[in-house]
């Protein structure tokens, strides 16, 4: 057992540019992010994922209370007939729904639908709550798990069947104010992508055959992976009337008159997790960004000759880094070199070192986990040193990311050509008309290349040409292969 | 449409000390708390019930965070079979469980239990990542939503079928460690109950009877409720080695033998909201402890004749009250009266005024909703003495419920004795032996009574007899009507 043990502290076996697949699983299980479960499809999130969504979370909620948005709690079960109200969203998850039917030894009369999302649970007491403009724009928030019962095979963050999301819901007496939230949602959850997680994306409209269900239209952030392929981020959802008429949110104005309330949603989920750490990690293991990682440092005396002076002075330095949570590893069972590889396997991103030699001269040395640089720091440049290494790998491992997507970033205006960079792991720009058959069959053609999204800022498309049925193009959109 | 919402937002029709079960459902509605959903026994948690919910959880977090305990997330789905593992515990759950038996159109091969409690799920992964004494002592919390289909009446808050909770899994070397953490943790509950929710309790022990299905032993803290009932707080289970050979949690000591580990469990969950709500308001609505109420003032500005320099003023307060997250109330289609009315009701702390008159006299009224205390407070001074009012509120109420408390605390050493007093709301400390057997008759002939829990300081018992069967006694024990 002890054996197992050890073999699981290993290092990564497999190369990310040669198997990334494998490369990532084994990331996720050594580094300790996540382990399976006996339950298919759903994973553990053990302490250094779920502190990190913990503050992702927290972020996220101190800039939505700004926004007047209030926390709330629905219950995670939904009555399969107010599951079905809105037709085109029942339609869009029904295939994925986890169903109870039996409490105790009894079965229910209804089958009862765990959450894959709260619109339907949520939107029957709106109903009940909004009676006039006054009581209007109501937004609320709910941090919640969820469950889709996907088919296609899990991964561990990106694709399991259970997973934790934000989901904001909000109502508006107009169009025009719903509308006016849309940009400032989406813009917080861009700059929790880029200055938080150190992803960068770019922000658009899906197609009427990507948006989500029951939705009028979607703007998503989406990001690109290592091994080529595009993935959807956090997304906000207009719905126009759709909801406000399936579940019966209506209202009276203030001349009285009764009319159906305008709504939104949007979501960031724990999916970014695998996506961050997929984006930054390399052959060695995790790479996180200093602003999430829950240990930013992790101090290291180099004890060969039992240097009861260079121990002392490794607690003094960790107890002046105290806000950076780092960690002091002086255990004496393992070599240095060892523990190099343990930390630098579990992400922390700044290494400090400290031997005897260093001692006499008064430093340390740190080693930072993004680039492998190396520094002689002295002892009383220490804090500031720290600080600045800090900034400098959170803005290293964003300007790595996003020097990697706009390489990817191209352009096609014939099918040939699209044809070929997609299948080169490029995303390519092209024009498209607004019939969702030839999405069909650009996907089919592609082998799986499908349209992000529509870039809000459209370059001239008067005299483009869809690149697929040649008829007028209706906008240029972006292609690729995507997760 | 408009008159329902008038009438839901009318006052309370019944009073406390005449129907409590009515009065606390109108208080929990009317209030704006939660509301009801079509699924049979969950609530909708509002914004402000969800608000301190999220208080407590932070202030908890950072209490057990200091006790280096770490937060993960576990599936909330547990397969049939590893559920049925410990028996006493399966045994306790399984007549309320939810279960999940079809996904999209497919029967599922094995039934998955939505989680009542996280054992089975979680001590499957610690068997797996605990292999050597390093890996302890392993200590986990998890902040998580679970269901338990009770059949008795739901009541929101008290006793619904989803509730949050947080658990915490904790698992050492030996007992003595383990039993180590048992004061640190209920103490660190009795903190909040006492200085946050305002709530007083009396720890104990439960009776082998009473106590959580699979543990060793479990302590608890009680409160009382106004209607004389008592009820069951947070609580700490010593699970001896009962899971760790269920669920095959072993180790090697350091003198690689190999050991089964000692674990502990324990929680607080969103019942406890009810009993807060419960025993500090009264007929004019909420009462809320300042240090949780999401809003703990409300200015109101008596705009009779429109005077501009009273709203003036009435926002330069506000913004000079901002870290208590005031209320501005300049509604002008409302009287103050009715904003009065609405905000006691809502269980504002403390109520603002400020008229034409005052501002003359360079002063405002504060008016404090738990007592009605008055006061003219004049401008230099509101700082000040917001934060002291708001004090003495929170002890205020505080010691109000302390003073029911206490007069509830009552002792018999006879059953007649015991009979009357419980049956006169009182919680009785009598001597019992441990025979499960004089628990059930007593329950049986009081018509409810129950062992509440055993006080750790002991009075001498030798010499007693046991109230029931008047054999020896073993213990102290408090016996009451409880939830």
């Amino acid at each position: 057992m002890i054996m197992n043990k050890k073999k699981s502290e290993e290092g990564l076996t497999v190369k990310k540019e040669e198997n990334f697949s494998e490369w990532y699983q084994q990331l996720i299980v050594k580094s300790e992010l996540a382990d399976y479960t006996p339950v298919s499809g759903c994973i553990v999130f053990r302490p250094t994922a779920w502190g990190i969504w913990e503050k992702i979370r927290d972020e996220v909620d101190k800039k939505i209370k700004k926004m007047d948005v209030k926390n709330v709690y629905f219950p995670m079960f939904i009555p399969e007939s107010l599951l079905k109200k809105e037709q085109e969203h029942v339609q869009g998850f029904a295939p994925e729904v986890a169903w109870v039917t039996q409490t105790g030894d009894a079965k229910l009369n209804e089958r009862l639908a765990v959450r894959p999302t709260s619109e339907a649970i949520m939107y029957n007491s709106f109903s009940k709550w909004i009676r006039s403009w006054r009581d209007l724009p109501l937004k609320y928030n709910q941090w919640s798990n969820v469950v889709r019962w996907e088919f296609k095979y899990p991964i561990p963050f990106f694709r399991t069947r259970e997973f934790v999301f934000n989901e904001g819901h909000t109502v508006f007496a107009t169009k025009k104010q719903a509308e006016k939230e849309a940009m400032p949602i989406i813009n917080m959850y861009k700059e929790i992508l880029e200055k938080y997680m150190a992803i960068p994306g770019f922000i658009g409209k899906k197609t009427d055959k990507e948006k989500f269900a029951g939705a009028e239209y979607t703007l998503t952030i989406e990001s690109y992976m290592p091994n080529g392929k595009a993935i959807q981020g956090p997304a906000f959802h207009h719905d126009g009337q759709n909801f406000s008429r399936a579940y019966d949110i209506k209202f009276l104005d203030e001349n009285r008159k009764e009319k159906y309330a305008w709504q939104n949603t949007w979501a960031i989920s724990t999916r970014m997790l695998g996506v961050m750490f997929a984006i930054h990690s390399d052959n060695k293991g995790l790479i996180l960004p200093p602003k999430l990682a829950p240990n930013k440092t992790v101090i290291i005396p180099l004890l060969f000759e039992k240097n009861k002076k260079v121990l002392e002075k490794a607690k003094e330095i960790f107890k002046r880094l105290s806000k950076h949570n780092p960690i002091l590893d002086d255990r004496s069972e393992i070599t240095p070199g060892r523990k190099y590889n343990e930390w630098e396997l579990k992400g922390i991103p700044l290494r400090i070192e400290i031997g005897p030699k260093d001692l006499e001269k008064k430093q340390v040395i740190i080693v930072r986990r993004n680039d492998g640089i190396k520094k002689e720091i002295k002892f009383k440049d220490i804090g500031k040193e720290v600080d600045e290494n800090l900034t400098e790998i959170q803005e290293g491992i964003y300007k790595k990311a996003d020097k990697l997507l706009k390489s990817a970033l191209d352009k096609a205006e014939n099918f040939n050509e699209l044809l070929k960079k997609s299948g080169n792991k490029k995303i390519v720009l092209v024009p498209l008309c607004k019939n969702p058959e030839c999405e069909d069959w650009i996907k089919e053609k592609t082998k799986g290349a499908k349209t992000l999204n529509i870039p809000l800022e459209q370059k001239p498309i008067k005299g483009k040409k869809c690149i697929w049925c040649k008829k007028p193009a209706d906008y240029w959109v972006y292609v690729g292969k995507s997760y």
